[in-house]
């Protein structure tokens, strides 16, 4: 099948706040061929990445990432991988467009799923999915009562794993983020695991994040996530054999294989968690996952957006029985929740599964789209190369 | 001094062709302060770098460039590194961003120098600048024997070092490599230096690059150039091992200093070549150059379009008197020739020297920057977010 159509969805909640919630806005991708549809999400900033899609050619290695898609067939997975690599070599130069691919490459996955009527965990080789434990995904609240609120939800609401970062952690000193993880602790009981996101807040402060550690152990993190921002390889090490040890978690900031490759050989994390939106796609993160299985490193989705987001994050590593564990965001603005008609909800053990449907089986809800949609346009010498297209 | 303005121009030759030649646009950015005005450059695709500029918030880590920019002060250079460290911060998760600083940072290092009256490499901490050597950087003929005419060319020129790269190399098979490597040592004759650009074409294809360190050899190459794409630490350090033993050359596509950092720690590459319109500007530079010089590494500027880039590639290593080496480009469009009034051409002995004036020392011709503008317009909402401005 031809590809006959790529179109990209610009929707943002009406009001966008200054604080670490991903699901506020989105570009949604929509790939049409032979009469079915698949449809992807670009992690953040949709403008620049609808940019980086129609823009002009710079040279013959900053191609406009619809280069690589127009005309193209989709007939097997290989044209998947193909369409990737294609994107890679065209786009060499063009910064965003790992992050325009991802939602493509993501759209291809669910469109072939469709087209074979095989979930894209099956496309990917694994015979079946494996539930995976929901750690409800939070920020910090601005104090200890509004963090220690949190946990209790978390607590009644069922969650096994809870974890939380960001807000004003790391922000107020030593003993403001002792208090705050004394408080989720003790929100949240001894036997929940409780993980840590630092959310980048000690790039080059090393001695910041290790004078934490003591307090990180005492309340039994889990593990401590991005105390550094991505590729700050030595500090990740050296953070990882400081004691007392706390397991390090990192690599949401990875926008393609190499970044990850790098993160899981030498950076000394023990999970290494692939946000589906940036790494480039399923295809990338796939990849990310084989590589994980041989390197005795715990591969994690990050995902904090939509449940179509959720769903491709969790396919690349559905079948991995080993990787028991999967990011579950639980304060997703109404635009996340709604411009899906399918929820991915934990079932009655608490476990969350893949929809066993066709693709990413998640059904998209276009009136919903619709009423969050932010019509954009860009024209370039008096030429209109991008409006929002019909829905 | 307050920014007053911050201004996009993206120019263009009128018909871009699919070569790798990075000269055919450009994206100038302007800033302005008390009555000074400075000129960066970004490198590649200048609309998706205007859309990260003034695209809107997603969340707390993903603002628009703008947002770190509109209402700062300039008054030393620790302002300069100041708003770059903002950049990171604020649009963490805006992958375009590192594109879009770069000539951001570069035209504050550019205005400040205009406002002390001091060049940019005295601000950076060097009380001299060390001419360089320049090696004429060109692409591969599409024949061995264009190939031949050009090498004979740059001879003739008095070149004492040349590059050759891209075109047909690596896509013609092992013996059409050969032929082009032996046309272009023919034509320099024995004592020229020779640097070969595989540009990426074998990402992925190890053995494919190995099976070149022979003819390589045989043809006394100073460099192999960027064998595969950034951040393959492994294939690269792999190679690097590989016998014949050829020095490897690579990092331009470092888009940050971490990026930067994993390269010359773990790839095995003897060069590490920077571009100031990729990385984050001279302020990155500069941190990659003192790195180099305490890891046993030789910094090369990496620069293909006009002499405002030139400029400020050279500012970050022009003190550093170890690293004798610059790349020159000698086939530039007539736009990357025109933007500015300023050019910098070999001495009498051959030798590049960094301009001894205030800033950059390169002033910009706006009429030429008016006759290659191309008129750009976004518009988000119905509300017009970017239209060219005046120059």
């Amino acid at each position: 099948m031809k590809i006959e159509s790529v179109d990209f969805f610009y929707v943002s909640m009406p009001e966008v706040l200054d604080i670490g919630d991903g699901s506020q806005d989105a570009l949604l991708v929509r790939i049409s061929a032979g009469g079915n549809e698949g449809w992807g999400e670009c992690e953040a900033s949709p403008l620049t990445s609808i940019a980086s899609y129609v823009c002009p050619m710079s040279h013959s290695a900053c191609k406009p990432v619809k280069y690589s898609l127009e005309g193209e067939r989709i007939e097997s997975v290989n044209d998947i991988y193909r369409i990737s690599n294609l994107v890679h070599e065209n786009s060499l130069d063009l910064l965003q467009a790992d992050h325009t691919l991802s939602g493509i490459d993501t759209a291809l996955w669910d469109l072939f799923g469709k087209m074979t009527g095989e979930p894209v965990y099956r496309l990917l080789g694994y015979n079946k999915a494996n539930p995976k434990v929901p750690y409800a995904s939070q920020l910090f609240g601005d104090t200890p009562q509004e963090s220690f609120d949190k946990a209790l939800k978390s607590k009644t609401d069922g969650y096994k794993a809870v974890k939380f970062g960001w807000g004003p952690f790391g922000t107020k000193g030593l003993k403001a983020d002792i208090e705050q993880l004394h408080a989720v602790r003790e929100g949240l009981g001894k036997d929940i695991l409780l993980m840590v996101d630092a959310g980048t807040v000690w790039n080059g402060k090393v001695d910041q994040a290790r004078e934490r550690l003591a307090a990180l152990k005492s309340v039994d993190v889990f593990w401590l996530e991005e105390p550094f921002r991505n590729l700050y390889l030595e500090d990740y090490k050296s953070l990882s054999e400081s004691t007392p040890k706390i397991d390090i978690a990192g690599g949401e900031g990875c926008t393609n294989f190499a970044q990850a490759q790098a993160m899981i050989k030498y950076a000394g994390i023990k999970f290494i968690q692939i946000d589906v939106g940036r790494v480039g796609g399923i295809s990338a993160a796939k990849q990310v996952a084989d590589l994980a299985l041989v390197s005795n490193v715990f591969y994690v989705n990050h995902t904090f957006t939509s449940h179509l987001a959720l769903s491709a994050s969790l396919q690349p590593y559905a079948g991995i029985k080993d990787y028991t564990i999967c990011e579950y965001p639980v304060e997703l603005k109404p635009l996340a929740k709604e411009i899906t008609k399918t929820s991915i909800l934990p079932d009655e053990d608490g476990y969350i599964n893949v929809p066993d449907k066709p693709g990413l089986g998640v059904e998209i809800d276009t009136q919903s789209v619709k009423k969050y949609l932010i019509n954009t346009e860009i024209k370039i010498g008096g030429e209109r190369v991008y409006i929002t297209p019909d829905i």
